[in-house]
């Protein structure tokens, strides 16, 4: 068997042996230059595909462009973020970039890595998915590279945002389990304590529609809210300290399908059917709502629209930096599957 | 308010300059070599943060090393790989190194794209999980640059593999549901049809376990197989073809849980119960099978484990680039949920 030697990378000049013509001929047809016939940019081309020969990526594209995006996603279980993905591919289709992605793991300091790495990789822009580090953190990546921020509100002279209306959104469950005749609504947030991030971040403006659509209901005083994160386990635990409290709800709105996914194990475990015993509603209509076994309730987002926004304004803004920042907000749907019900 | 600004990187000027000191002080900080007092590393340290300095990654490591590792998956709304990627943080924490993912989609084109993109971005090493790519693109990219394959069967003496012992695992579900008293069990592949992948891939290695198990349990005659892909619509389509074949079988064995899902969304369509009607199983042990209104059975391939033992290979091999390759391969173990159950 061979033994691994050490790793050289192919050259242009390995290129233009293989292919029996010169350097500058090789050169030519990268650059689709003039003066590169036919036959000539066959045979350099075939010699290109047999050697695996790849133009280095500083070379490759005008202007230093490297042709890589960088995407930052909170977490890769939470089945919402491949929506978003598959929106930027298709937008993206056709085009010579590439998507990268890494995980912030709702951490500033994880977040800041993931950035980091992404800019000193040279991607030639980010799209960072409701990134919790500070607006300061985020202006300054913004400004070392193209910048689009999904999901976050307010917004910034240098990046371009694309978000869910999710103060609507929340209200569209809110008013869905009312008009059911639910009064005892009960919620479970993403836990949010920092002032600047209630202002800004979607799992905060989901809790204040939830609060906002409470009062709009006259249900004032069934306004009923557990912290825990935007995760199975956080939808399995806010269950759980739900069932614990005085007098159970009729109806849970989860913040996201995938604490709802966590919400309907911990009612299985404690023999509660859905929607006869309690009614469950998520956010983000997410291939798991709409899973059969499972036909969820919930708000649909259109992440896939959002992927195709942000990709579209990063293409926008990597070709013209200082372009001024545009901000698109989308409107949520209401989804109603079988999760919900009139109370019993 | 302000308008965004042409982008400029912060130099070791500027934090010299912030510091009040020269940037030979600020070198010596960043290589913490001798000679910069402590009073000197705060001055400069505390510059670094307000200015959000970041030395620029091609001098931020020794031997030029960039401290990222890329991993393709083959698709991102799989639940299985998410564990493979916990593993490999578990063992990366507390080291500098930096995650980033890109999606091969099971396609030869888009497998070169992302590794060509992260072997471009100066990588210092590839995870590949389940690519399809031939042995001789795997090598080149090995030679390219330290990476460890995650699912193929076969060895390499360019890169190091870690695998589960699929054939293993195909007969324990095999072997439980004959075991129930099944014996019209149907399985649903992964279609392959490349000679050699037959050879490596993980989907034709559980394909061959499926008929190699029904021929030991004298289930000859009764081997029934259906191809699809390994996601949430190839086993909606799968299932549906099944159950449009003549005697309908009392058991399915899906390839993958990914896979489960799609069967049990069909089954549920179809009116059908499970296990009442029919039992189903699946494999890789995800969130989803253990997920209690679910409840699957299936096959535990430790992706946990996998995902550490590609970790310390790969980071082994960057330390050591001419190593021997190494191959790990995992023994599955079955576990029995509520969806298995004897026939009708």
């Amino acid at each position: 068997m061979d033994q691994p030697s050490a790793p050289r990378r192919i050259t242009i000049v390995d290129v233009a042996r293989h292919a029996e013509v010169s350097t500058t001929a090789v050169s030519k047809v990268l650059n689709n230059a003039y003066g590169a016939s036919p036959a000539m940019q066959a045979k350099v081309r075939k010699a290109i595909a047999e050697l695996g020969y790849r133009p280095h990526a500083a070379a490759r594209g005008m202007r230093g462009q490297t042709y890589t995006i960088g995407v930052m996603l909170p977490d890769i279980r939470n089945p919402f973020f491949p929506d978003i993905l598959d929106g930027m591919e298709e937008f993206l289709e056709g085009t010579n970039y590439q998507v990268l992605h890494g995980a912030g793991c709702n951490g500033e300091a994880a977040e800041a890595r993931v950035t980091e790495a992404m800019i000193d990789r040279s991607m030639d822009g980010l799209v960072l998915i409701a990134p919790i580090s500070s607006r300061s953190h985020l202006e300054h990546v913004a400004r070392t590279v193209p910048t689009v921020v999904i999901g976050r509100h307010g917004q910034s002279a240098f990046y371009d945002t694309v978000a869910d209306d999710d103060l609507t959104g929340a209200a569209l469950i809110v008013d869905h389990l009312a008009g059911l005749g639910h009064r005892r609504i009960a919620h479970i947030e993403h836990l949010e304590t920092d002032p600047a991030r209630i202002a800004e971040m979607p799992n905060a403006i989901r809790a204040e529609g939830y609060r906002r659509a409470m009062l709009a209901n006259d249900l004032a005083d069934e306004i009923n809210i557990v912290s825990t994160t935007y995760t199975q386990a956080g939808g399995y635990r806010g269950a759980q300290q739900l069932l614990a409290r005085g007098q159970r709800p009729t109806a849970i709105f989860a913040g996201a399908d995938i604490v709802a996914m966590g919400v309907l194990e911990a009612l299985a475990e404690a023999g509660l059917s859905v929607p006869g015993d309690i009614s469950v509603a998520g956010y983000d209509n997410t291939t798991f709502a709409s899973f059969g076994p499972i036909s969820l309730t919930t708000v649909d987002q259109a992440g896939h629209q959002i992927g195709v926004n942000a990709a579209r304004l990063l293409l926008d803004r990597i070709a013209e930096r200082n372009k001024p920042s545009a901000q698109i907000k989308l409107s949520p749907t209401l989804v109603v599957r079988r999760s919900t019900a009139p109370p019993p």
